[in-house]
């Protein structure tokens, strides 16, 4: 079912790129689609948006404001939650905000300074953002989990204001989701989803007022909206396909890591499971054990799809193969399950969340083990991170000069401002080297 | 020849969102030719540089390899170097380099780890990326200090291998840029631009090597392509035209803001340069101050337009008024020379840089000060950071539960996997709930 590879073959390195090729371009026609409705909703506001969401969501409301969901039915989907449910939320958020507080207090809190040699105080502030939007997929992919794992980081950096759509396809609500709304300390909920919600947080409409930053999963429309509205507002990343690259040894269990990979094949048919090893006989027995797992997998199709067309069992020489391969694909999930997990670590630099050791399975990362499960995806984790507190914060650079301290600065930038044809600043600093 | 608010005025908050206003939405032509060049980059390499700096910007060269400025001819650039202008480069880059030193020590240099109440260790890794791509404009808005800005923080945060392209339209090169280069600790320089240049980065093609990231400010074009490109590389923000705010009160020099205002004017029609202060008799001052110190401004006609279109003196009624006046706008730079600045700057959230008192001229934050210039513009400081070394590093979190820890973590998820309907993932939890 499995794609295998050795690292010795000859075409191994384009084996490799063929198995991660993910064609992540937007065709020009959801390109211009996205570009018409962000416009729409930017001219016409509710409007708009109503008829949107009439049309792709078939939720029909008399008015924006129902769009709205009330505290009071946030509230009460929290409270006619399943008690071991509602356990399981509160301990999730306990957990994710315990993580943010200590990364918060490991990037230093906040404010610094400095002062320099001249006798110049330098530095720079640190604020929370005023409004975000955070977007969680709607139907049948709603999860309580993207709420938490949005809402609580946001909310630990110190944003004032968090706002959540969650488009609810023929009005299915998912009542999880907006107990984890409430739990995690959401501000406002709006059943509204596609590009039509992301142009609503974006440029606001007579309802729903504009928001500074918008995070979260989405579908290509989604996508390709916070593509489109980058720089009117901040967004994070966009998602590709969950990914799972899990390096072990003969100290694994093959069972675990056949469950392992199926958790995350399961996602979807573009999702990628891929096991690397040193050991040949391990690679063997979770090939064996695959299909019989399968039987008892009530999304077995799907988990067979996307094994046979991303997952993979890579034979490498030793850890240090192992490695270079991790490193090719900075997963946006990494395992290791070996004999010496500090050793193969000390050689991986790029990965968005990494699971120590066999009782550190990737699924507590999607929902209990503190960290945001909101990652980087196909191999953006050479150049990105997971979402933190610090996708929620604004930083100030911070000069004051002495009167003693600004001379030779501002003689500096003269010389410099002159070199670039800029006279004014050339005045500009002159004035102050002058004194 | 300044615009003049008065936020007394009923319909001041209209004036000001008109003032502030700036379309920065892309023409489709643009975005289809953008699209376009990229493409054909992206199949055809070389090739396709080659033939799009010969066509945008008159430059005939015999290979893409002669499209490589060689390391000698770095170095000659340096040593030619005036002496002064030199020691003014180096001073420049030794001063940034140790803001960006403190910015790395103060957010506590890398990786964090706690263990939480359940005996899991739990944290963060922090790596410089490995290889990042510096765009600078040519021609005579080729600029050395733009390197500095971006390639300084890079070097300092650890990345391996810096690209810097800068185009040279009919061959015209800035010596001072590829000293710069030199100077900064660039590793390659190639006299590419505009979009193409944005595709190489980003793509590779047979001279150049694909970046992980894409930094510095560019036109429409470039602008655009990165935002193409943006998910295949990580990007900057995209930057509009630069901006100056002002807060001043009496104790201020009228000729010193002045000449500040026209150093933010000076830059292109664009730009923007507004006062704010509750004291009309220095609003009056500035006012009648313009003309006669346009006379010796060699981009005086710069300057009046910027100033007539884009510049504004507005009058309130108090610092917290000025406060308010700040915050809507976010500033890119925000300079306060007033009685009580840090009484000011307390109610003040968001700017990009923050010049404090007289003698801290915005001029000495494009040159000398430390910061990188490199900075959020058009209100983006709502959401966005100025450039530093977070921008150049990824992050990877860490996940390393103890068999006893992953008890509680693993049932939680097991219960969260099962709501969501991931039977695959309940059961990658339960394996270790049993133990």
């Amino acid at each position: 079912m499995f794609n295998r590879l050795d690292k010795k073959d000859p075409g191994f390195e384009d084996a490799l790129d063929q198995l991660l090729a993910f064609e992540d371009e937007t065709s020009e026609a959801v390109e211009s689609a996205v570009r018409d409705i962000i416009r729409d909703v930017r001219d016409r506001g509710d409007a708009a948006v109503l008829e949107y969401t009439q049309r792709f969501d078939r939720l029909e409301t008399e008015s924006a404001e129902a769009l709205r969901v009330p505290a009071d039915r946030l509230k009460a989907a929290a409270d006619a939650l399943d008690p071991l449910l509602r356990e399981a939320i509160e301990s999730s958020i306990a957990r994710v905000r315990e993580y943010h507080e200590r990364q918060k207090a490991a990037l230093g809190e906040g404010d610094w300074t400095f002062t320099d040699g001249e006798g110049n105080r330098l530095g720079q502030r640190v604020r929370g953002m005023a409004r975000v939007g955070l977007y969680a997929p709607g139907g049948k992919a709603a999860y309580p989990s993207t709420v938490i794992m949005t809402a609580v980081p946001a909310r630990v950096a110190g944003v004032d204001e968090l706002v959540l759509t969650v488009p609810t396809p023929g009005g299915e609500v998912n009542p999880a989701v907006l107990a984890a709304a409430y739990l995690a300390g959401v501000d406002e909920v709006y059943t509204i989803g596609g590009a039509q919600a992301v142009a609503a947080l974006a440029y606001g409409t007579q309802t729903i007022a504009p928001v500074d930053k918008i995070v979260g999963p989405g579908n290509i429309y989604v996508a390709t909206a916070k593509n489109q509205v980058f720089g009117k507002v901040g967004i994070d990343m966009i998602a590709g396909p969950s990914e799972v690259c899990v390096v072990a040894d003969s100290t694994a269990d093959a069972d675990w890591l056949v469950m392992d990979l199926f958790a995350q094949a399961e996602h979807d048919e573009m999702a990628q499971a891929i096991l690397v090893s040193w050991d040949a006989a391990l690679l063997q027995a979770v090939a064996e054990k695959t299909e019989s797992a399968l039987a008892s997998m009530p999304r077995a199709d799907i988990i067979r799809t996307s094994l046979a067309d991303r997952g993979a069992l890579i034979l490498v020489g030793d850890a240090a193969e192992a490695a270079h391969v991790v490193n090719r694909i900075a997963p946006e999930h990494l395992e290791v399950v070996t004999a010496d997990n500090d050793a193969l670590l000390a050689d991986i630099r790029f990965a968005g969340a990494i699971f120590v050791g066999e009782h550190s399975a990737e699924v507590m990362g999607d929902y209990t083990a503190g960290p945001s499960h909101v990652l980087p995806t196909s191999g953006t984790a050479r150049f990105a991170s997971p979402l933190g507190i610090y996708d929620f914060q604004v930083r100030s650079s911070v000069v004051d000069c002495s009167r003693e301290g600004s001379v030779k600065l501002a003689r500096d930038a003269a010389i410099l401002a002159t070199e670039e044809g800029l006279a004014a600043h050339a005045e500009s600093a002159n004035l102050r080297a002058r004194g």
